[in-house]
């Protein structure tokens, strides 16, 4: 048991639901060690949201409030962390919702659907996937016709830099959320929240709710600018570190 | 398989020890967390011994080589990583080596010093735990008495913020391994090595060989300034990435 007191309370309990999850055949066993990726990426931003990560919410905002038929891809982590939290968003930007998994198994991907079900989804995508992600080996292409594939935005959160690459060259909009801005996803995709998928998740709903010009914000946008106010921010924090 | 052309062979058999050491009961799982942590703060440092470290293990060679009972502690983590490389060390330093873990079962304790001892390693201690370091709870304080218990310089590569503080407060020279120039272990020992594991124990092997004034070395060793240094180094590289 973790008291509610402790400095790092939110981190902590994210870290146990993540071995739980593992636990429980929801996240494979190397999500452990992204998570603990994420972790550390997390520390160096001060574990809250950097305002550069603010503004690539808004750009994600628009182009969900803009997409035709977006989808938003769930894997393990993503839903043992923040299942709510995408249902809800889902929800907000009229989006579907698929289990797609980088080290998929079919039962895996069932156990996620119903998990994902019991946190209140409905239609949730990805058994029986029947399309594939063109220049993806076998499993890792797999996704839904009616889904990813059909999809004009897909927000991947914690991507790998392979498939946010192929999703890219398929003609798609891709917003992720990573919270290392030297990644090939976070460098490959249209927009990349660099913070925590746990608060990025409702600060993009939130930013939806807004007013804004969204096609405006949409011809602006500069996600490399966006990566650069990113890392300028950390080492700024770590420069400012007194020992 | 991982092929070793691969840009990041290194890293991701790193990754595939730890992870068979949690599916063989070896490493705790929250290890493989750990591990992620470990893995983005040494993406950070360009995954190589950055000047102020290959300086601190000079330092860790001066203590070692000045001390009358070293000890080298060993956790999952460590074990499957390095195990050969603390075994060569411990006899270059003249030290025992002490199974000694934060999630500790006696289980799991007998399953390393097996593993240690099918990798050459003889008397390696930590079974039938015989004495306590004080201020612990229970089981995290549990250590052998002619081992770390009784050590005048103790090298601890991984090792937790509470029980760096606790050995401190024994009088006694600690020697850390950790990637992360911010965690309270890298600020509470007397000599910190920013450095993978995998690099920095050989390193230290190394340092031992050459000729030093080791007390000259000890006596002007500055590790909140090694740890500074550190941090500039790391705030630098990311400053030049150019996206």
């Amino acid at each position: 048991m973790i008291p509610k007191s402790h400095p790092r309370y939110e981190s902590l309990m994210m870290r146990e639901k993540i071995s739980e999850g593992v636990k429980k055949g929801l996240v494979h066993e190397t999500g452990m060690i992204a998570h603990g990726r994420g972790e550390a990426f997390d520390y160096l931003l001060g574990e809250k949201t950097i305002p550069p990560a603010d503004n690539a919410a808004v750009a994600a905002a628009a182009y969900l409030r803009k997409a035709k038929n977006a989808v938003i891809s769930v894997n393990g982590n993503v839903a043992v962390l923040s299942a709510r939290e995408c249902i809800e968003l889902a929800e907000a930007a009229n989006a579907k919702i698929e289990v797609n998994l980088f080290h998929r198994t079919e039962g895996r991907v069932k156990k996620l659907v119903e998990f994902m079900e019991n946190k209140g989804g409905s239609n949730i995508l990805g058994m029986g996937a029947d399309a594939r992600i063109p220049g993806l080996e076998h499993d890792r292409g797999k996704c839904s016709a009616e889904g990813i594939y059909s999809a004009d935005v897909v927000l991947v959160p914690l991507e790998d830099g392979d498939r946010c690459e192929a999703l890219k060259k398929m003609g798609k909009k891709v917003i992720t959320i990573d919270l290392n801005p030297l990644s090939r996803t976070a460098r490959t995709a249209d927009v990349t929240i660099v913070d925590n998928v746990v608060r990025a998740i409702p600060n993009i709903m939130d930013k939806m709710k807004e007013e804004h010009d969204w096609d405006e914000i949409m011809k602006n946008w500069d996600n490399k600018k966006c990566l650069q106010e990113c890392m300028a921010h950390i080492t700024r924090r770590l420069s400012s570190y007194e020992f």
